[in-house]
Protein backbone atom coordinates (compact mmCIF):
# COMPACT_ATOMS: atom_id res chain seq x y z
CA UNK A 1 0.00 0.00 0.00
CA UNK A 2 1.07 3.36 -0.81
CA UNK A 3 0.96 6.37 0.71
CA UNK A 4 -1.74 7.80 -1.67
CA UNK A 5 -4.06 4.73 -0.98
CA UNK A 6 -4.55 5.15 2.93
CA UNK A 7 -4.67 9.33 2.70
CA UNK A 8 -7.22 10.18 -0.22
CA UNK A 9 -7.07 13.87 1.04
CA UNK A 10 -3.77 14.24 0.39
CA UNK A 11 -3.77 12.58 -2.96
CA UNK A 12 -2.23 15.14 -5.87
CA UNK A 13 -3.09 14.54 -9.28
CA UNK A 14 -1.27 11.56 -10.69
CA UNK A 15 0.80 11.19 -7.16
CA UNK A 16 3.65 9.39 -6.99
CA UNK A 17 3.13 7.43 -10.45
CA UNK A 18 3.21 10.66 -12.31
CA UNK A 19 5.83 12.29 -10.24
CA UNK A 20 8.15 9.46 -11.13
CA UNK A 21 7.64 9.38 -14.86
CA UNK A 22 8.00 13.02 -14.78
CA UNK A 23 11.20 13.02 -13.28
CA UNK A 24 12.61 10.08 -15.45
CA UNK A 25 11.08 11.35 -18.84
CA UNK A 26 12.82 14.60 -17.97
CA UNK A 27 16.09 12.79 -16.88
CA UNK A 28 16.06 10.77 -20.89
CA UNK A 29 14.87 14.28 -22.23
CA UNK A 30 17.89 16.07 -20.94
CA UNK A 31 20.06 12.70 -21.60
CA UNK A 32 19.28 12.51 -25.47
CA UNK A 33 19.28 16.13 -26.13
CA UNK A 34 23.16 16.25 -24.32
CA UNK A 35 24.20 12.88 -25.97
CA UNK A 36 22.20 11.21 -28.31
CA UNK A 37 20.67 8.00 -27.86
CA UNK A 38 23.86 6.27 -27.36
CA UNK A 39 24.03 7.97 -23.83
CA UNK A 40 20.68 6.14 -22.77
CA UNK A 41 20.56 3.54 -19.58
CA UNK A 42 18.23 3.08 -17.78
CA UNK A 43 20.65 2.59 -14.37
CA UNK A 44 22.13 5.96 -15.33
CA UNK A 45 18.14 7.71 -16.22
CA UNK A 46 17.89 5.95 -12.65
CA UNK A 47 20.72 8.03 -10.92
CA UNK A 48 19.84 11.19 -13.22
CA UNK A 49 15.82 11.30 -12.19
CA UNK A 50 16.48 10.17 -8.11
CA UNK A 51 14.29 7.42 -8.85
CA UNK A 52 14.85 3.75 -7.87
CA UNK A 53 16.68 1.62 -10.59
CA UNK A 54 14.13 -0.78 -9.60
CA UNK A 55 11.11 0.69 -10.68
CA UNK A 56 12.56 2.27 -14.23
CA UNK A 57 13.26 -1.22 -15.29
CA UNK A 58 9.92 -2.61 -13.94
CA UNK A 59 8.33 -0.07 -15.53
CA UNK A 60 10.09 0.55 -18.84
CA UNK A 61 11.89 -2.33 -19.46
CA UNK A 62 14.08 -1.02 -22.12
CA UNK A 63 15.73 2.07 -23.54
CA UNK A 64 13.32 1.89 -26.33
CA UNK A 65 10.25 1.36 -24.10
CA UNK A 66 11.38 4.64 -22.25
CA UNK A 67 11.71 6.48 -25.65
CA UNK A 68 8.53 5.61 -26.68
CA UNK A 69 6.91 6.33 -23.30
CA UNK A 70 9.10 9.90 -23.64
CA UNK A 71 7.54 10.73 -27.20
CA UNK A 72 3.95 10.06 -26.29
CA UNK A 73 4.48 12.17 -23.15
CA UNK A 74 5.92 15.07 -25.61
CA UNK A 75 2.86 14.11 -27.98
CA UNK A 76 0.34 15.03 -24.94
CA UNK A 77 2.27 18.34 -23.90
CA UNK A 78 1.75 20.31 -27.20
CA UNK A 79 0.84 23.78 -27.34
CA UNK A 80 -2.88 25.45 -28.49
CA UNK A 81 -3.48 25.64 -32.01
CA UNK A 82 -3.10 29.92 -33.48
CA UNK A 83 -6.01 30.79 -35.10
CA UNK A 84 -5.71 34.09 -37.11
CA UNK A 85 -8.51 33.49 -39.70
CA UNK A 86 -6.26 33.31 -42.58
CA UNK A 87 -4.85 30.09 -44.17
CA UNK A 88 -1.40 32.06 -44.99
CA UNK A 89 -1.62 32.96 -41.59
CA UNK A 90 -2.50 29.91 -39.55
CA UNK A 91 0.27 27.93 -41.64
CA UNK A 92 2.92 30.90 -40.50
CA UNK A 93 1.88 30.30 -36.85
CA UNK A 94 2.58 27.02 -37.16
CA UNK A 95 6.24 26.89 -39.14
CA UNK A 96 7.18 29.57 -36.60
CA UNK A 97 6.18 26.93 -34.13
CA UNK A 98 8.16 23.97 -35.39
CA UNK A 99 10.93 26.68 -36.21
CA UNK A 100 11.74 27.70 -32.42
CA UNK A 101 10.50 24.22 -31.39
CA UNK A 102 13.82 22.82 -33.68
CA UNK A 103 16.05 26.00 -33.15
CA UNK A 104 15.99 25.56 -29.32
CA UNK A 105 18.89 24.23 -28.01
CA UNK A 106 17.48 21.33 -25.73
CA UNK A 107 14.27 20.69 -28.35
CA UNK A 108 16.30 20.90 -31.02
CA UNK A 109 18.73 18.25 -29.94
CA UNK A 110 16.22 16.16 -28.71
CA UNK A 111 14.14 15.38 -31.60
CA UNK A 112 17.49 14.90 -33.41
CA UNK A 113 18.04 12.22 -30.78
CA UNK A 114 14.80 10.54 -31.56
CA UNK A 115 14.35 10.91 -34.84
CA UNK A 116 17.89 8.88 -35.21
CA UNK A 117 16.77 6.34 -32.37
CA UNK A 118 13.89 5.28 -35.14
CA UNK A 119 16.08 4.83 -38.03
CA UNK A 120 17.24 1.91 -35.68
CA UNK A 121 14.32 0.69 -34.32
CA UNK A 122 10.78 -0.05 -35.67
CA UNK A 123 9.47 0.30 -32.26
CA UNK A 124 10.95 3.99 -31.71
CA UNK A 125 9.31 4.69 -35.41
CA UNK A 126 6.29 3.56 -34.94
CA UNK A 127 6.42 5.66 -31.66
CA UNK A 128 7.51 8.98 -33.64
CA UNK A 129 4.99 8.61 -35.93
CA UNK A 130 2.17 8.58 -33.82
CA UNK A 131 4.10 11.60 -32.12
CA UNK A 132 3.89 13.51 -35.28
CA UNK A 133 0.34 12.34 -36.52
CA UNK A 134 -0.91 13.36 -32.89
CA UNK A 135 0.80 17.00 -34.12
CA UNK A 136 -0.24 17.34 -37.20
CA UNK A 137 -4.12 16.69 -36.52
CA UNK A 138 -3.82 19.17 -33.94
CA UNK A 139 -3.34 21.80 -36.82
CA UNK A 140 -5.51 20.14 -39.51
CA UNK A 141 -8.63 21.92 -38.92
CA UNK A 142 -7.04 25.80 -39.69
CA UNK A 143 -7.47 23.80 -43.37
CA UNK A 144 -10.28 22.20 -43.27
CA UNK A 145 -11.59 25.91 -42.00
CA UNK A 146 -9.73 27.45 -44.92
CA UNK A 147 -11.68 25.02 -47.23
CA UNK A 148 -14.58 26.39 -45.18
CA UNK A 149 -14.34 29.96 -46.35
CA UNK A 150 -13.52 28.83 -50.01
CA UNK A 151 -9.70 29.97 -49.72
CA UNK A 152 -9.06 26.00 -50.69
CA UNK A 153 -10.61 22.80 -52.77
CA UNK A 154 -12.43 21.01 -51.28
CA UNK A 155 -11.17 17.62 -50.40
CA UNK A 156 -8.12 18.62 -49.81
CA UNK A 157 -6.09 16.44 -47.30
CA UNK A 158 -5.46 18.86 -44.60
CA UNK A 159 -2.52 16.46 -43.05
CA UNK A 160 -1.18 16.61 -46.16
CA UNK A 161 -1.13 20.38 -45.94
CA UNK A 162 0.27 20.80 -42.76
CA UNK A 163 2.95 18.03 -43.44
CA UNK A 164 4.15 19.94 -46.07
CA UNK A 165 4.64 23.24 -43.81
CA UNK A 166 7.25 21.24 -41.44
CA UNK A 167 8.65 19.16 -43.88
CA UNK A 168 11.33 21.88 -45.30
CA UNK A 169 12.12 22.61 -41.91
CA UNK A 170 13.02 18.89 -40.84
CA UNK A 171 14.96 18.30 -44.30
CA UNK A 172 16.98 21.39 -43.37
CA UNK A 173 17.80 20.50 -39.82
CA UNK A 174 18.43 16.91 -41.30
CA UNK A 175 20.28 17.60 -43.90
CA UNK A 176 22.42 20.70 -43.53
CA UNK A 177 22.88 20.96 -39.73
CA UNK A 178 21.56 24.16 -39.48
CA UNK A 179 18.40 25.03 -37.80
CA UNK A 180 15.71 26.75 -39.88
CA UNK A 181 15.46 30.74 -39.68
CA UNK A 182 12.36 32.63 -39.43
CA UNK A 183 12.93 33.39 -43.57
CA UNK A 184 12.54 29.01 -44.00
CA UNK A 185 9.73 29.15 -42.04
CA UNK A 186 7.36 31.61 -43.30
CA UNK A 187 8.52 30.37 -46.84
CA UNK A 188 7.82 27.19 -45.73
CA UNK A 189 3.99 28.45 -44.80
CA UNK A 190 3.78 30.38 -48.72
CA UNK A 191 5.15 27.55 -50.27
CA UNK A 192 2.39 24.88 -48.48
CA UNK A 193 -0.54 27.84 -49.03
CA UNK A 194 0.21 27.97 -52.44
CA UNK A 195 0.23 24.27 -53.52
CA UNK A 196 -3.21 23.95 -51.94
CA UNK A 197 -4.55 27.01 -53.27
CA UNK A 198 -3.19 25.08 -56.69
CA UNK A 199 -5.27 21.77 -55.88
CA UNK A 200 -1.87 19.88 -55.03
CA UNK A 201 -3.29 18.42 -51.95
CA UNK A 202 -6.85 17.08 -52.82
CA UNK A 203 -7.79 13.66 -52.75
CA UNK A 204 -9.35 12.82 -55.45
CA UNK A 205 -7.72 14.47 -57.99
CA UNK A 206 -6.13 12.74 -61.23
CA UNK A 207 -2.59 12.82 -61.26
CA UNK A 208 -1.09 14.56 -63.84
CA UNK A 209 1.11 12.73 -66.32
CA UNK A 210 4.77 13.84 -66.50
CA UNK A 211 5.79 15.66 -69.68
CA UNK B 1 57.34 0.82 -54.75
CA UNK B 2 54.47 -0.21 -55.85
CA UNK B 3 53.68 -2.42 -59.25
CA UNK B 4 52.38 0.67 -60.47
CA UNK B 5 55.47 2.34 -59.86
CA UNK B 6 57.51 -0.03 -62.37
CA UNK B 7 54.86 -1.09 -64.86
CA UNK B 8 53.04 1.86 -66.11
CA UNK B 9 51.63 0.37 -69.10
CA UNK B 10 49.99 -1.82 -66.37
CA UNK B 11 48.54 0.72 -64.36
CA UNK B 12 44.51 1.06 -64.85
CA UNK B 13 42.99 4.35 -63.43
CA UNK B 14 43.33 4.65 -59.98
CA UNK B 15 45.27 1.66 -58.95
CA UNK B 16 45.69 -0.25 -56.20
CA UNK B 17 44.48 2.74 -53.93
CA UNK B 18 41.31 3.05 -55.72
CA UNK B 19 40.54 -0.59 -55.51
CA UNK B 20 41.00 -0.69 -51.84
CA UNK B 21 39.14 2.31 -51.72
CA UNK B 22 35.98 0.78 -53.00
CA UNK B 23 36.35 -2.22 -51.26
CA UNK B 24 36.21 -0.22 -47.68
CA UNK B 25 33.68 2.13 -49.19
CA UNK B 26 31.68 -0.83 -50.14
CA UNK B 27 31.92 -2.52 -47.03
CA UNK B 28 31.17 0.54 -44.84
CA UNK B 29 27.98 1.64 -47.32
CA UNK B 30 26.80 -2.20 -46.62
CA UNK B 31 27.25 -2.05 -42.88
CA UNK B 32 25.74 0.89 -42.37
CA UNK B 33 22.70 -0.52 -44.33
CA UNK B 34 22.91 -3.36 -42.50
CA UNK B 35 23.84 -2.15 -38.53
CA UNK B 36 23.62 1.45 -38.47
CA UNK B 37 26.16 3.24 -37.27
CA UNK B 38 27.03 1.45 -34.22
CA UNK B 39 27.53 -1.32 -36.82
CA UNK B 40 30.94 0.55 -38.06
CA UNK B 41 34.07 -0.53 -36.41
CA UNK B 42 37.65 -0.22 -38.66
CA UNK B 43 38.94 -3.42 -37.51
CA UNK B 44 35.97 -5.15 -39.16
CA UNK B 45 35.89 -3.11 -42.17
CA UNK B 46 39.28 -3.72 -43.24
CA UNK B 47 37.93 -7.62 -42.64
CA UNK B 48 34.79 -7.41 -44.70
CA UNK B 49 36.89 -5.89 -47.61
CA UNK B 50 39.61 -8.10 -47.58
CA UNK B 51 42.17 -5.27 -47.09
CA UNK B 52 45.02 -4.84 -43.89
CA UNK B 53 43.74 -3.23 -40.89
CA UNK B 54 46.77 -0.96 -41.13
CA UNK B 55 45.96 0.62 -44.37
CA UNK B 56 42.06 1.32 -43.28
CA UNK B 57 43.43 2.81 -40.06
CA UNK B 58 45.85 4.91 -41.93
CA UNK B 59 43.99 6.26 -44.28
CA UNK B 60 40.85 6.74 -42.68
CA UNK B 61 41.94 6.81 -39.25
CA UNK B 62 38.17 7.11 -37.14
CA UNK B 63 34.59 6.13 -38.56
CA UNK B 64 34.03 9.72 -38.64
CA UNK B 65 36.08 10.02 -41.54
CA UNK B 66 35.13 7.33 -43.34
CA UNK B 67 31.69 8.11 -43.25
CA UNK B 68 32.45 11.64 -44.85
CA UNK B 69 34.87 9.84 -47.69
CA UNK B 70 31.91 7.44 -48.14
CA UNK B 71 29.39 10.74 -48.77
CA UNK B 72 32.02 12.10 -50.52
CA UNK B 73 32.23 9.10 -52.90
CA UNK B 74 28.50 9.13 -52.76
CA UNK B 75 27.86 12.24 -54.36
CA UNK B 76 30.50 11.60 -57.11
CA UNK B 77 28.31 8.61 -58.15
CA UNK B 78 24.74 10.70 -58.64
CA UNK B 79 23.36 9.74 -62.06
CA UNK B 80 22.70 12.27 -65.02
CA UNK B 81 20.03 14.47 -64.80
CA UNK B 82 16.91 13.93 -66.52
CA UNK B 83 15.52 16.71 -68.83
CA UNK B 84 11.80 16.84 -70.23
CA UNK B 85 11.32 20.09 -71.66
CA UNK B 86 8.95 21.15 -69.08
CA UNK B 87 9.62 21.89 -65.19
CA UNK B 88 7.06 19.86 -63.54
CA UNK B 89 8.35 17.26 -65.72
CA UNK B 90 11.91 17.66 -64.42
CA UNK B 91 11.05 18.22 -61.47
CA UNK B 92 8.71 14.97 -61.38
CA UNK B 93 11.88 13.34 -62.95
CA UNK B 94 14.01 14.35 -59.42
CA UNK B 95 11.42 13.63 -57.28
CA UNK B 96 11.14 9.79 -58.34
CA UNK B 97 14.87 9.76 -58.62
CA UNK B 98 14.51 10.19 -55.52
CA UNK B 99 12.08 8.19 -53.88
CA UNK B 100 13.27 5.22 -55.62
CA UNK B 101 16.68 5.74 -54.12
CA UNK B 102 14.72 6.07 -50.50
CA UNK B 103 12.57 2.94 -51.29
CA UNK B 104 15.31 1.10 -52.04
CA UNK B 105 16.34 -1.29 -49.38
CA UNK B 106 20.30 -0.61 -49.14
CA UNK B 107 19.87 2.70 -49.94
CA UNK B 108 17.19 3.71 -47.92
CA UNK B 109 18.74 2.14 -45.01
CA UNK B 110 22.30 3.65 -45.90
CA UNK B 111 20.49 7.43 -46.56
CA UNK B 112 18.62 7.00 -42.83
CA UNK B 113 21.89 5.42 -41.25
CA UNK B 114 24.47 8.84 -42.74
CA UNK B 115 21.45 11.21 -41.55
CA UNK B 116 21.46 9.51 -38.09
CA UNK B 117 24.96 9.73 -37.76
CA UNK B 118 25.19 13.36 -38.65
CA UNK B 119 23.03 14.12 -35.90
CA UNK B 120 25.18 13.32 -33.15
CA UNK B 121 28.74 14.32 -35.33
CA UNK B 122 29.46 18.13 -36.61
CA UNK B 123 32.12 16.55 -39.43
CA UNK B 124 29.35 14.10 -40.75
CA UNK B 125 27.07 17.26 -40.82
CA UNK B 126 29.15 18.97 -42.80
CA UNK B 127 29.72 15.99 -45.02
CA UNK B 128 26.08 15.15 -45.73
CA UNK B 129 25.58 19.38 -46.21
CA UNK B 130 28.25 18.98 -48.92
CA UNK B 131 26.78 15.93 -50.45
CA UNK B 132 23.22 17.50 -50.48
CA UNK B 133 24.81 20.59 -52.01
CA UNK B 134 26.41 18.66 -54.76
CA UNK B 135 22.91 17.16 -55.26
CA UNK B 136 20.96 19.52 -55.32
CA UNK B 137 23.41 22.08 -57.80
CA UNK B 138 23.18 18.53 -60.07
CA UNK B 139 19.58 19.16 -61.09
CA UNK B 140 19.20 23.59 -60.06
CA UNK B 141 19.68 23.98 -63.95
CA UNK B 142 16.30 22.73 -64.91
CA UNK B 143 14.72 25.87 -62.68
CA UNK B 144 17.01 27.80 -63.92
CA UNK B 145 15.30 26.63 -67.35
CA UNK B 146 12.57 27.20 -66.48
CA UNK B 147 12.79 31.08 -65.72
CA UNK B 148 14.76 31.47 -68.72
CA UNK B 149 11.65 29.90 -70.72
CA UNK B 150 9.16 32.61 -68.70
CA UNK B 151 7.74 29.30 -66.21
CA UNK B 152 8.90 31.09 -63.28
CA UNK B 153 9.72 34.20 -62.07
CA UNK B 154 13.22 36.04 -62.95
CA UNK B 155 15.37 35.79 -58.95
CA UNK B 156 13.73 32.36 -58.48
CA UNK B 157 16.11 30.13 -55.73
CA UNK B 158 16.71 27.10 -57.77
CA UNK B 159 18.26 25.43 -54.89
CA UNK B 160 15.70 26.14 -52.67
CA UNK B 161 13.03 24.84 -55.54
CA UNK B 162 14.83 21.27 -55.98
CA UNK B 163 15.02 21.13 -52.04
CA UNK B 164 11.36 21.72 -51.98
CA UNK B 165 11.45 18.53 -54.01
CA UNK B 166 12.74 16.21 -51.76
CA UNK B 167 11.88 17.35 -48.53
CA UNK B 168 8.51 16.20 -47.95
CA UNK B 169 10.68 12.81 -49.24
CA UNK B 170 12.59 12.87 -46.60
CA UNK B 171 10.19 14.42 -44.01
CA UNK B 172 8.13 11.07 -44.82
CA UNK B 173 10.96 8.47 -44.67
CA UNK B 174 11.98 9.75 -41.08
CA UNK B 175 8.90 10.96 -39.30
CA UNK B 176 6.59 8.34 -40.81
CA UNK B 177 9.09 4.88 -40.80
CA UNK B 178 7.37 4.45 -44.23
CA UNK B 179 9.50 5.08 -47.60
CA UNK B 180 7.50 7.68 -49.85
CA UNK B 181 5.42 6.21 -52.86
CA UNK B 182 5.28 7.45 -56.25
CA UNK B 183 2.54 9.63 -55.38
CA UNK B 184 4.15 11.02 -52.67
CA UNK B 185 7.17 11.86 -55.27
CA UNK B 186 4.39 13.21 -58.10
CA UNK B 187 2.71 15.45 -55.45
CA UNK B 188 6.35 16.60 -54.12
CA UNK B 189 7.00 17.95 -57.66
CA UNK B 190 3.99 19.21 -58.01
CA UNK B 191 3.86 21.15 -54.34
CA UNK B 192 7.32 22.72 -55.40
CA UNK B 193 6.24 23.70 -58.94
CA UNK B 194 2.81 25.58 -57.78
CA UNK B 195 5.28 27.15 -54.82
CA UNK B 196 7.37 28.11 -57.62
CA UNK B 197 5.10 29.64 -59.95
CA UNK B 198 3.73 31.57 -57.26
CA UNK B 199 6.53 33.09 -56.82
CA UNK B 200 7.54 32.01 -53.17
CA UNK B 201 11.43 30.70 -54.10
CA UNK B 202 12.11 34.36 -55.64
CA UNK B 203 15.22 35.62 -53.69
CA UNK B 204 14.69 39.58 -53.40
CA UNK B 205 11.09 38.84 -52.53
CA UNK B 206 9.65 40.50 -49.63
CA UNK B 207 8.32 38.32 -47.07
CA UNK B 208 4.35 38.72 -46.51
CA UNK B 209 3.42 39.87 -42.77
CA UNK B 210 1.28 37.17 -41.30
CA UNK B 211 -1.99 38.61 -40.89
Amino acid sequence: MTAEDVEPGTVRPGGRTARVRTAVLRAAGDTLAEQGLAGLDLAEIARRAGVGRTTVYRRWGTVTGLVADLLTDMAEQSLPRTETGSLLGDLQANARLVRRTLADARQGALFKAVIAAATGEPRTAEALRRFYEIRVAEWAPCVQQAVDRGELPADTDSHEVIRAVSAPLYYRLLTGGDPPDETAADRAAEAAAAAARAGVFVRTRQRRPAR
